[in-house]
């Protein structure tokens, strides 16, 4: 299994786990946590291929992904107080599944031979949709919609990445600065309440 | 016309009678009505196809399911005060259609050669997906988040076709009681008020 | 470029800026307003061609889709007040972008085979599903939902081109006939207030 595919497999853990810690009330059972902790976990990958006419899906294909979903998804469910805790280290691990899925992403558009712009669509798409899926299921703003750094900062990594590649960086340097482009601005954005202008 | 394509018809008539008389107060006019009958009844499925890339889908090659559709959304116009009075009755056509689609589903992706553990969620969201999606677009918390024993029903019948096909069982006995499984799940859990244990 | 192709681009632009116009109020950042008018502008016919299994989709293959929409996201952002001054002129590019896009979704559904019921359904997909598929973003009713003559224009002007083929008319004679039905309706409907009869 390449490094690839292990990041992939924890990227798809964390992303469930934040997909079920999403179900904070009383009003949900274990099951609808979670199928939120699934749809969060592949949403936004599967959206990526399914637009892309790129099957089968990886999910569909590689089973252990699923697994990687149920193991985060029972670790949401035994460790909730534990996880509360260390919400300061799940927040860094977050924005680094959001960091790697969408250059993941961005890299996958690209070898199906997409325009360098679409490619950077859909590895934000990759990254954030399975979130912008769970909340408007649950009927939640996307927090895209809100005034939050989060889906530019993965656009702002996948347009680094593009642009470094066209000026003929090595790829794992690449991958480094542009994963660190997008953690540092979430990051920084949180940290300093930091927004982008209003639209009206 | 095999006997799995006369229950396709007759589980798509039935979504759409309960996708339209989800339709319930002045503010719809009968359009609406019907798109939301016709979102019900092809929504799993077409999800499951386009998921599993499994091309064409069922009622973009077989017309005779738009017209089961237009069927249904006219007998929920017409059959209104009718409908309402036989509420049991639906349910239990609602709770085998349910039963029928989850089979239908599962072998479905089983046939196109993916994982049982894959199938059996391909399985569930033919028979859900369709009732979630027109749920969010009509702005509704699905039923599926609530604490209702409703997917999960599903799943377990899933499951259960698929361990006793290991096993080797005979296709049709072992559709016959997965059907059986959903459907008593699902008539126990309403008539008894079960559900599953809280997530938090 | 075929003059399709510029009625592709002038409606892409068009709806992104009713997209884009969608987001009022302050809680939202210049990026959720492109984002908004990007899925109102690729959201209808992207499912279009999902369900129909057409890849690529059109604004993955074609590049200057996504310009057209930066295009009418600037054009937005910049023209904010000036635009609302001539919203009755916006509401005529609507109607104009809604009847081409009816009648380019339901052509390109024939040209790929399939009957023409499920290409009229095709075709006003393509002209209303971006946004509904907005409006469920961002939490809104689709106005399809509501009582107002929308996506029924574009499906009767479907129909209106279907039959009208079916008699062997003239195609660019049809094209101009059919759009002017969805035209006229919608403009009607809303210069005088038309509904459909309610369902219940």
């Amino acid at each position: 299994m390449s490094l690839l595919s292990y990041f992939e497999l924890a990227g798809t853990f964390f992303f469930a786990i934040s997909g079920a810690l999403a179900i904070k009330d009383k009003e949900h059972d274990w099951f609808g946590a979670g199928f939120t902790g699934f749809i969060t976990a592949i949403g936004g990958g599967s959206l990526r291929d399914v637009l892309l006419g790129s099957y089968p899906l990886a999910w569909v294909s590689n089973v252990n992904l699923l697994y990687a979903i149920l193991a985060g998804v029972a670790v949401s469910y035994f460790g909730w107080k534990w996880l509360i805790r260390f919400r300061r280290t799940l927040f860094l691990f977050d924005t680094l599944g959001l960091s790697l899925f969408t250059l993941l992403g961005t890299e996958k558009a690209l070898s199906l031979g997409v325009q360098p712009e679409i490619a950077a669509i859909m590895g934000m798409f990759s990254a954030v949709m399975g979130g912008v899926i769970r909340d408007t299921l649950t009927n939640e703003t996307p927090v895209l919609f809100r005034k939050e750094i989060y889906a530019s900062a993965c656009l702002l990594g996948a347009i680094v990445y593009l642009v470094l590649r066209e000026l003929g960086l090595d790829r794992d340097l690449n991958l480094l600065l542009s994963v660190a482009t997008i953690a540092t601005t979430r990051i920084l954005a949180v940290r300093y309440k930091l927004t982008l202008g209003g639209f009206s």
